[in-house]
């Protein structure tokens, strides 16, 4: 059996970049890159919280990175590097290996090195921290206070399937293998838009990644924007693989479904060839989905054009009593 | 009972200091600083292996910044600020209340504003994630691997209570309600030697914070700088609190004992009264243990001069079978 440094050194140790002092010191040290901000962003994930514990390990190493590169997306913050904390309740190597892989890999795809990390033992459940760094000139930093009324609201990417993946794994749904063949991607291989976020600097006005589900990340950019929002539901970017699914499913999945890691932002009406183009090349599907509005309050049209009640809430970690 | 974002906000935000965004968007944003190197380190805490279940949330909140914070001074870098993530069994308002007031509290005293964060639930265990992000100039940071044989080795602060007041706690050693009393704030709130790490910048050769043990620890520099060293056991700085315990339980907790939170750095013999100046300065006590040696291996000498033998290892969160 390895010892904890033999494990850190075989799994998580990769020769670190020019200007940066890896893994092996009491720090990690990256040059300030001159003139702009540093971005950064923390996830803490747990079995059986935020993964199943039979989960593949290779896809878990890819979404514990990918949660936190959503988030330099959604600041429109080019990737530096990361740390990563792992306690793990047993040495169990050929899972660690996978799991490395999977997290490398997606690291090499952004340019975001492991730079430093902290593996210790845990009495019950696998625990992942990752905390990532990026840059963003200050003033195009995409924030979540910067909506104005009569911006039009964008999506990225479709919206629905990890959702369904998450409730067919969980037993909330009846077992369905096409589907969850067809909707599993979507959770375990989320695909973080840096590219979309970095090309929206100084054309998006506010921008969140979709973590929570649609309805309530957008309420953070409303609420931190004053400002409301009236969506058109026919004009959501709806996975194909909810096709045939009962209404209240595809309606909670759509609009209540976390775990989508794509970007919902705000731009000026007048900017709209603007987000095409950068949607063009970044390589992402982008869609319009509606305006924010002066009077507060987010509203949901239906293909008549009238409000629609009974919306889903998004996950709360603690919900209310 | 509150919601996430309620009890995110109740506890966890304050006013981000000009020039820092802090809670409350995708990502904190801070001030890249000029000419400067970021240093980060990470910790994952965990219930049962870190720290007790009953312990003090208030030291508990103060103790997952110090560990961190003592990092950045092993490296001689400035605090910036930090990101918290929290995975917590259960809402217990009055514990998040004592262990947000130990943290900020400490993150005052050093200038490292909490700027974001992670809440969220966990199955079993409390888990703790802690980064944080400094700067320093790239060739003033101390390094684990610049130490060079003939220089001076120095330890700051007092060795030994720590561990002993964790035996005690532990239930290793017989109640011994005095001896706790006197070890006890060793253990559970460390106070990291910040200002100390930035006045050796340009002084020290070397330096590593002892949180595994002095002898592992140092360790680390001797490996990483291809030296040896040679420690005098009766130069070492020893808590009184220690006084009239059994031999083998002090030498385990002075060469062996982790959670000390104070530096091992090494310095050229020549800079020894500059050494003595920095600490000054920082209000910091440093000993002289030792010396760097080009012969590879660790020895500690005693009164005599004579190698002693049995020494005590460190700790490992998987030791080797």
């Amino acid at each position: 059996m390895a010892s904890e440094f033999d494990l850190i050194a075989r799994y998580f140790t990769r020769s670190a970049p020019a200007g940066l002092l890896g893994v092996g010191d009491d720090c990690a040290l990256f040059p300030a890159p001159a003139g702009e901000q540093i971005a950064t962003s923390t996830d803490l994930l747990l079995e059986g919280r935020h993964f199943f514990p039979d989960v593949d390990p290779r896809s878990l190493g890819h979404k514990s990175l990918a949660v936190n590169l959503s988030d330099l997306a959604a600041m429109g913050a080019r990737p530096i590097g990361c740390v990563l904390g792992l306690a793990l309740p047993r040495l169990d190597e050929p899972w660690l290996a996978a799991f490395a892989d999977g997290f490398h890999a997606l690291a090499a795809v952004h340019g975001c090195p492991l730079i430093g990390g902290d593996t210790t033992r845990s009495a019950h459940d696998l625990a992942i921290s990752v905390t990532v760094f990026g840059a963003v000139p200050a003033e195009l930093a995409l924030r979540r206070d910067g909506a104005r009324a009569d911006d039009d609201i964008w999506v990225s990417g479709e919206l629905g399937a990890a959702d369904v993946a998450y409730r067919l794994l969980d037993g909330q749904y009846p077992a369905d293998p096409q589907r969850l063949a067809a909707t599993r991607r979507a959770l375990e291989w989320p695909e973080p838009q840096v590219a979309l976020g970095m090309a929206l600097r100084g054309v998006a006005r506010s921008a969140i990644d979709i973590s929570d589900g649609l309805l309530q990340d957008l309420g953070h950019i409303l609420a931190a924007s004053r400002v409301g929002a009236a969506l058109d539901y026919a004009s959501l970017p709806v996975a194909t693989a909810l096709d045939g699914m009962p209404e209240d499913q595809r309606l909670r999945a759509i609009l209540g479904g976390g775990d989508v890691y794509q970007l919902c932002f705000t731009a000026p009406a007048a900017r709209r060839d603007e987000v095409s183009r950068a949607a063009l090349a970044a390589g992402a599907r982008v869609t319009r989905i509606g305006r924010a509005t002066a009077q507060p309050g987010l509203t949901v049209l239906d293909a008549r054009g009238r409000p629609m009640d009974a919306l889903p809430r998004g996950y709360d970690h603690f919900p209310a009593a």
